[in-house]
């Protein structure tokens, strides 16, 4: 249902255009069995998520299904990998086509305690469950807000096992606490990531509340699975990874996603997450400091002609554009009468304008030698949907190959972790106290 | 209120720090002449827009007030500078903290048919009150949409001089047609360019409907104004736009705006259109070929210290961080019990843990190097988001002088919206027709 429009990067419209044909297939033979063999770490186990047992599934929706029944609001309390991907789904089959949800799911992934304080108090906790996602079991912004939820819960007498779900991984702190008290348990598989987890309990859970269907979403999953096995230019998360990897190295160091779809207005947010996150890398496997990645720049179309497209047109030139359309809207609308001053628009359809303005862009962009590629849906369903979220999660595996690096860990944010705890005055951090101390108070202001 | 904390590009604290009191007195004041002047542009009167006149101001709350008394929905139709703005305004005072309007504004700003017709179908017409915004009257998209509601208005017959209001400039098409049939209108300044507008009636209308004072926006943006005038480092947007232009000589090619807050959440996008769409340009005041900008990153905090901290932390170094950070919350609570599993937070409040992570984050991107930047108001008010607005407004016309570039025109989306012509068979493009039909027509596909 998917399919790679190559158009704006061949060499036969691009000026700095490429051949696909000239891919190597020993380099790719290679790299498909280094991730397929699971050889490059033991954080690959995402490729195992769409042919979950049927058990599994059925635990899943008969959750889902008995929480949508007896609710009116589903807050998952998440942040990053725990969040995004729901938040995907959430827009694309529920709010952006104005669907009224019997159960709202509403995904809190900050703690700003204005947005969070405010939404507490707007609930009605006796018909709301929340759904604390954490793989580690102690990710600080989600178990604040779990605590806090609890303290709210206790107050008004609320039992704990109804009005909480709990996913994470098996044994640790969290898990352990959620059996000793009896609270509904899914568990994240310790082999996948958390920006690679959306098609686990993570995001299968809440797609249920929603009434997505987990089986049509984990079926488009597999026949990207299957494709990416091929080693052929047909394989097209390998072929979209190669040609992300060939600008990279021409200096095109920006890959902006472009959906012209409001119903996939939030899969830049959960593309940049696996992007930036999983090649955003200092070291490469060699040990060779690298400082690599592509910076993931989120837009949707038609909206950002409006704002973006001056600068992909005529400022620097280091941007790759993967944009992303869909074949066939599920409803449109086209003008009847044009009152005189709009002739040309007349009968014209929504759908239609925006298909002409998608095209007119890259048509635009590969004529003054902007590259430009494009994944089309045929429609949005949970197939194409399902097909979107594996092809994307395997191209980020394949161009972490091409990079060397490993593309599963993120050491980078270490750092800023440490700091925090040495504000929460955990022990063993005193030093870094001391330190973030020192610079808050010789901070440098200007006011107005 | 508002600050700005220079700490993280200071040269005692970060290795390739820089040091403020080296601006020249000088060129600032020249340049503090040509912007205040409207010497360089004619389109430079989004600068007298904070001084409206009385009669302008009770015109937009008598308008705003009645609509919002005898109606539940206001939705804007409009795209880029007719919609960025209100959006950012809609989610910083309404929908962020879960607000419950007793008139909800939706600002529509694409053309995608899925979610543009199923919100008219989900709306009470007779309850409903559309907003036009278009500088031109003639943006294809804007006038796409308000040709299908009007269609739909006359099929109720529903009466549209109370169904609509029409945002544009004196004497073009639109605002003729709106005159003919007496729809109330509102006028946009010629002088003032659609991304500088939402301090006219672009912006002030919808707020009034949202229930924001007005009157607080101005005032917050005429201290900026004043401010502005100032020769002296004291002088925020100038300062600001110097140590962005500094950073974007030694590589910084991206500027990430990263605000610690929810209700900020919108402010990247507006100002994404705004830093894009003002400095990427091709060629320089002298003509020469320059393809510069810098490329605006939307991201809010904490969030994506879970999504790009890592990228920013360990990939390119091609980086400047504008963080935004609120001083004192509205609403806070404190984890009153830990259960054992997290000791380290009991008694700490969302609004604390927001601010160590901001401090933490910070400071680890100043000790590897990363420079970064915080404006910092000191609550979210009114007259606080009036003086951000104004600040980065004034902050993108003094960056446009230090590049020397026309910083009020776009020229570079004309060629797209050429070829988007020539689809719609408008006469006079029957080239370009043919141009992009051929380009359709040889489109090269690979299928899943």
């Amino acid at each position: 249902m998917i399919k790679l429009d190559y158009s704006g990067i061949d060499k036969d419209n691009l000026k700095s255009g490429m051949s696909i044909s000239g891919i190597s297939a020993t380099t790719r033979a290679k790299n498909i069995s280094k991730i397929y063999g699971k050889k490059v770490s033991v954080m690959l186990d995402f490729l195992d998520l769409p042919n979950m047992s049927e058990s599994e599934i059925v635990a899943l929706e008969n959750m889902g299904r008995e929480i949508s029944k007896k609710n009116k609001n589903f807050v998952v309390l998440g942040i990053g990998g725990s969040a995004l991907g729901v938040s995907f789904l959430e827009n694309t089959f529920v709010s952006s086509i104005h669907k009224k949800a019997k159960t709202k799911v509403t995904v809190c992934d900050n703690i700003d305690s204005d947005s969070f304080v405010s939404l507490l108090d707007s609930l009605d906790l006796k018909k709301t469950v929340f759904n604390v996602i954490t793989k580690s079991g102690g990710t600080s912004e989600t178990i604040t807000q779990m605590l806090i939820v609890m303290d709210r819960l206790k107050k008004k007498k609320l039992d704990i096992t109804k009005r909480m779900v709990i996913t994470t991984t098996e044994n640790n702190n969290l898990h352990n606490f959620a059996k000793e008290h009896g609270i509904p348990t899914f568990l994240i598989p310790v082999g996948v990531g958390g920006r690679f987890s959306v098609l686990s309990s993570v995001g299968l859970l809440p797609a249920v509340v929603m009434g997505v269907d987990i089986r049509r979403l984990l079926s488009g999953a597999r026949k990207v699975l299957e494709n990416g096995k091929l080693n052929d230019i047909k394989n097209l998360a390998y072929t979209t990874a190669h040609i992300n990897n060939y600008y990279l190295k021409k200096g095109k160091t920006s890959l902006v996603t472009m959906p012209y779809s409001d119903r996939l207005k939030l899969f830049p947010d959960f593309f940049a997450q696996l992007w930036a996150e999983s090649l955003g890398k200092r070291y490469d496997r060699d040990g060779n400091e690298v400082f690599t990645g592509q910076n993931p720049i989120k837009t949707v179309g038609v909206t950002d002609q409006h704002s973006q497209l001056q600068l992909y047109s005529e400022g620097l030139q280091d941007k790759l554009i993967m944009f992303i359309t869909v074949g066939k809207a599920h409803y449109d609308e086209a003008v009847a009468e044009d009152y005189g001053f709009a002739k040309h628009l007349k009968g014209v359809s929504l759908k239609t304008l925006l298909d002409y303005e998608y095209q007119s862009t890259a048509y635009a962009l590969t004529s003054i030698d902007r590259p430009n590629y494009r994944i089309e849906l045929d429609t949005i369903s949970e197939e194409s949907v399902g097909e979107l979220i594996m092809l994307c999660e395997l191209m980020t595996a394949f161009m972490g190959e091409f990079l060397n690096i490993n593309a599963y860990d993120q050491p980078g944010v270490e750092l800023s972790k440490i700091y925090t705890k040495a504000c929460l005055k955990v022990k063993g951090y005193e030093n870094e106290r001391k330190e973030i101390k020192h610079y808050a108070d010789s901070k440098k202001f200007l006011s107005l």
